[in-house]
């Protein structure tokens, strides 16, 4: 018994793995951070990862499905969240993306988490990218 | 008494209301997460949040007014601040935006917080937004 | 004896100066934010900052070294690390940023950290620039 915080990685089976050598998340004591997670659909074998459709809300809507996967093999809620980092390539989807996102969010009883969200570039195909960081206890 | 700790949203009076379902900032334990600030003026009852002026030198002192507003609200002082994003959109503003940030943090006696600069795209008007990860106790 | 948290500015010797009232990294508690880092070789007297090469490997290896340094400077090691983000210039770098970030980190034993990565604008030169959250004890 050292006292030593364990770094767990966090690694949802329908994930496919990273392109690199990171975790799509990782809990260490009370801290959970979850990776930037795009819209890929569940991981299929022998198949590159792909984005699930072109849309703004079918890529949204199951980014928010892997992150929420992340948080709970942590065993977290949104509940737990305290960031969430939205990344998109386009500012006339701001609109559209609150829209959804709300919708998401709708039943969170809970404070809701604080957000940034700024446009940056993704790699082609993909319109959303987002990161959360929770507290746990 | 169940031990759980509390998360609470932090939600200065001069704020606007989030245009999404957020918060301007969250404390949980003795984490506080400010939400990306940008430089709108103190809300006014009917009108849209609007950004202080179209220049840098205005923004930049809104948006940090409007990050130590939130930190404010959560107990917290620039001291207890342990990270700052700053997204620009402009790299020519970089040396501008700097002598800003130095003339506001010159009566900084403490530690000063450490930093990360990138430039993105921000809706149309603003040329900065700055969040803020501070630690307490 | 008040039981505050001392907050504490990490600047290894080979870092030269920031450019503004920011710390390269800083330690509170047990967590240690490692701030911006670019790849800007060891500190020389009264010469300005610059980077290393103009290629993306010569930068991420020393924007790598940068990091560990601040970390080393705070008591951490990689494998404290919970998240990292990457900011890079260009989508095209991805695939081989992530050979060089595989490399770097082939000895790494433990558990990855999290890790997002964006596309954003950098001052003219720089190619990538990265961050860390770390997670001590």
């Amino acid at each position: 018994m050292t006292g030593k915080t364990e770094k767990t990685a966090l690694t949802p089976a329908t994930h496919t793995a990273p392109p690199a050598k990171f975790s799509h998340g990782v809990r260490k004591g009370n801290i959970l951070q979850v990776a930037g997670q795009v819209g890929f659909g569940p991981a299929a074998e022998g198949q590159a990862p792909t984005p699930v459709g072109p849309g703004l809300r079918e890529q949204t809507l199951q980014t928010l499905a892997n992150v929420k996967a992340v948080l709970e093999e942590g065993g977290a809620r949104w509940e737990d969240v305290v960031m969430i980092r939205v990344y998109l390539t386009d500012t006339a989807h701001f609109a559209e993306f609150n829209e959804i996102y709300n919708e998401y969010f709708a039943d969170l009883t809970e404070v809701p988490a604080a957000r940034t969200t700024v446009y940056v570039g993704l790699p082609a195909g993909l319109l959303v990218e987002i990161d959360a960081l929770a507290v746990l206890g």
